[in-house]
């Protein structure tokens, strides 16, 4: 049977999200001659009864077709929305949109949105993970993650040799709110001598110390720190300030880090902060986000035809295989574990990543 | 008890060689406060009883770690030595060196060499996978295998921009000589329109129908062909000739394409050929080559800190894990498999990849 | 007065002809209210009286402007076609598509071609230079050449560690028909340690000399050649030779550097070539080509309003500015200079570029 | 006669600088065969009387050369020292490293430093102009210049897509405290539609109109406002404010702009701040730098050799010239005249740039 199905993007946007919309557009139209529409601003599109037709030559431009290698979302994204407030509404808009199934790209919050209304509204639905944070679970990784480490290790190699040259602390400050996987897969490819993620407990003077040793034991005279904007300051205190225009703010976990390693040395070391930002989330995406979203993108498909829904594609051991919606819910995010061989492989190079939990004997 | 360990580099370089380097120096060094001799030249490095302390200091260049990012390798390395005919005098180099262990950086043929001196000359040896072939089995992936798609990627991507705007089927011949993975992911990731590797038969009858179709019934005018360098001429024909010289000589598979192309649109398709050559082998490593090798180094060393001799380090669902030499000896090389998911996907997006084995009822 | 204005782009492609048409489309439209025409496949389109109407948002996709930054041209291009011969029909096209002036990309030899349909046909015709050979006299960079040089210094990055590594000799064959600009900055940027081009004589005796001198001598063991596609062999040696179907092909000169190097060393230096081919021309302007591209379109549209008509905008001193087409008529192609400043250059660093003339007394 | 001569590199490091140190060694030694010695942290290195000499192969990792693609400065660098106030024992050190000339990498505060304790002291000094901001005057370009546009470009690049996924104001702050050479090159080549530098007023209002009418008129609902660290507030506003520390701080322009721009919009425009800071610094120079660098160092290098002190290298129309650092020092630092050509070429392409100067009638 001819199927019409809806495609949106939901949560911020990563590389490899218009691959996945390329795929999904070129085999649901090529092997199984179904109509997809594309839903604009995730849910907002459901809400307000928005959709266009998507097919393979629409998609170009003169011919040429920039799906691939383009960053972003054609079909638009938003953070947070009105959708649970507005629940009723956003599950009508399926119905009146006609759809037969919904392919829904997002983050372990986005889905997990998305699942509850396709539990309440009877949809059809398949999900795709993309985060640059890599925190959806029973996925080894998710859309974007790759692209972002890769560009965060350019950022980092591009880092040390000004620090070098300046005998500087550089302090870079990396996504990661909740999980610090973009930290430490960065901080381990762009030989950071410090990393610092939520879910490892430091404390400043172990920082300062590892620094001081480089300096005065090994002769190295500059130091690459790299810390999860989510890390927490080590001993509690508020990073929230007031600003000249009486608003209050809150200061960035990597000056707040900066400031005091250039307490602890007395103000001898030179130091810097960089905070990423928004780069991160950019540009064309990696070899490996572009293959994983274009299988994601043609399983999801395959997932619709099967009727196998209420399912999430995934990535495990090389393969792509399919997971319930209802356990990715309920075992987010998917944090770093104190005990990984990524924070083993860290610490068996030298590399300060937090205190080392005390073996019981 | 402190230990001397060797540490050599065998087979074709590729990026990440001397990240592995890197780590196993760190790790031997810092943690267990071992030796480590670099052995130059692979094997040749052991018949000629060479070898030079590596120390963490000694790898920099002005305070400055290069090793991390740079390809190749320090240590040099070659293609096809005489070791196997001189195995005696190999396996006294190692004895003579005095070493407790080597590790050894290499693909499927170093690893199945150096495993036989090993068994042979009672060598306690570890492995650690690197190839761009990625035909290394019991691993999803080897060191340098994720750079070279990057590379390979980035390479469809230009051609695509110059092909299109003249109307060309540009035919890609990118490295793979017994096997396709390499024309496989980076086809998929590149968007290729069509992929040909070892492993599945084709016609060139299919390959013209198929660039005939884009041109006909999709309005698309341009084609990339990508194919490795080791797919066979579909009906056997000879690409042996005899040059100018009297030399005997092999058109490459590339070229011999790009003309049953041209011959087959009667020359009224504008064909090229691109052989990518070596640039696929260098530059930087991809960050996530550089966190395999990492963590490959790592635990490559610990592997030796455990007496875990005729191991291979590999990678298998997102973590390190060790198997028997003797095991990946036995199952070499891994080719892509007919039925392979990746294969599906492309085929799903309309790719052609060879000839659709008939399903027996 | 509203204007209608044709843009095209003639000759092989390269990186930065959509920057341009996108600035002479917004300045045109946003600036002087006036019409653009889009003429497809440089002076096929004229032949064929075709046209497209563009406008600023009928180049976006989804409302990004994806032109700044892509490779290639939208408008499509052709190399040789028979314009020469169909004048006539090309000058009529012109006035059939009812254009008020013609904007050309091209390089040397379609600007030339161009110019002279404009002086019989009395076309309104103002130059954008462009090629990746930079051989366009009166402007100190055309568009594209920034971008190949970029493009040629990474491959030769990414061939030096795979040469260190085996102790190879690389000759690396890029494009240059005529000159050798892209050879020689190419090759400096990228650390050649010999550079062949067409303007210059060699001698295969000095390039084996200076290959083993840096072995012998200096101890390095590996060398970089760069090579330009056209430089002409030493002795005049043929390089024509018939293939096993009895058709007559071209050796590439990098071919045959290889070959004599081996030769010249008794076959002890290991030799490898790559030919870089079309990769050269793809891939994303760099910043330089799209900013001199912006800024050249911007000026063209500018020529027409001040009626400044058979002019080229060029690039001088760090400025725009325009010179006569029939001087760069008469000039092209612009060569490299035996007594350049960065032919010296290289010298000065050591490298062998050719035969230094005897300097009289 | 054998000379022997220094080299240092001063101020804020850039790509390029290692590109200069090598092409200095190589001409100086292999030509002319004198002894250079590097002066480490600039003056710093003069106060200490520390040196080193620099040979062609000491400046070799494991054989590979990687100074011409190696970010940074391998003499390291400081951005401000107390040589003025410590002139006579820097002149003296000097004297006592035996120096026959010394040449000078530096912006243009650097070399005015250095040309007045030349002039008191009698040094033999020759400058090589570089900065990431391009102010030095006699010169269309200084080394590292073009590689941070490159960089900033491509940054661009990447918050375009986020930016238009999610129909946001990105604002990027780039480097330049006093002008804004680097906002107008990167602005123009990344798509910008806004740029804010120091030497153009701008009003929060024309900000606010323009990206009005790119959401309403041309339906654009994104923007990318490019801002020069050195922009003013356009009313004078104070960016000073005190922290929960009771520290006074500024607040940066770009953070001052976002919030302006949410302020005007009524908080209706989701607007995001990015601070690129020092990547912009960092990483492997540009081809075109590289080229530069090696001519500059070469060029340097014969200045020596042909007596020729008191004057800096220059690029001028494309060749390498040299200019009395007298004429330097006296014409810095160089800013963006209003008038500019790309200032004229934005404008052109409807991009707002502050406002335009009322001409007189």
């Amino acid at each position: 049977m001819k199927k019409r199905i809806g495609i949106l993007t939901s949560g911020g946007d990563c590389p490899g999200l218009n691959a996945v919309i390329r795929a999904v557009v070129s085999h649901a139209t090529l092997t199984y001659e179904w109509e997809v529409l594309g839903i604009p601003y995730a849910t907002q599109g459901l809400l307000e009864r928005k959709s266009e037709i998507l097919n393979v030559h629409g998609l170009e431009l003169h011919g040429l077709d920039p799906l691939l290698s383009m960053g972003g979302t054609i079909l638009g994204s938003i953070n947070k929305g009105d959708t649970e407030a507005r629940a009723e509404e956003a599950i009508a808009g399926y119905r009146e949109l006609g759809l037969d199934a919904l392919i829904a790209i997002g983050g372990e919050g986005s889905l997990a949105i998305l699942y509850k209304l396709a539990q309440k509204g009877g949809w059809k639905l398949v999900g795709v993970p993309k985060t640059i944070d890599n925190d959806v679970p029973f996925t080894e990784r998710s859309v974007g993650f790759d692209s972002a480490v890769n560009t965060i290790t350019d950022a980092l190699y591009r880092l040390s040799f000004t620090a070098a040259s300046h005998d500087r602390v550089m302090v870079v400050e990396v996504m990661g709110r909740d999980v610090g996987h973009l930290a430490l897969h960065a901080g381990i490819a762009g030989g950071a001598d410090v990393i610092l993620i939520p879910e490892i407990p430091y404390s400043i003077a172990g920082v300062c110390r590892h620094i001081d040793n480089l300096r005065n034991q090994w002769g190295r005279k500059f130091a690459i720190v790299v810390v999860a904007e989510g890390a927490k300051t080590p001993d509690g205190e508020s990073r929230v300030y007031t600003d000249a225009h009486g608003e209050v703010r809150l200061r960035g976990i990597g000056e707040y880090i900066t400031d005091q390693i250039a307490r602890c040395s007395g103000n001898h070391v030179e130091t810097r902060v960089t905070v990423l930002g928004h780069v991160q989330r950019g540009g064309t995406p990696s070899a490996l986000d572009r293959l994983m979203a274009t299988a994601f993108g043609k399983a999801a498909v395959d997932l619709v035809a099967r009727e196998q829904f209420g399912q999430m594609v995934a990535w495990q051991n090389g393969q792509v295989v399919s997971v319930p919606l209802e356990d990715v819910f309920h075992n987010s995010p998917r944090p770093v574990k104190p005990d990984d061989f990524l924070v083993q492989t860290a610490r068996g190079l030298g590399v300060y990543i937090g205190e080392v939990a005390e073996v019981e004997s």
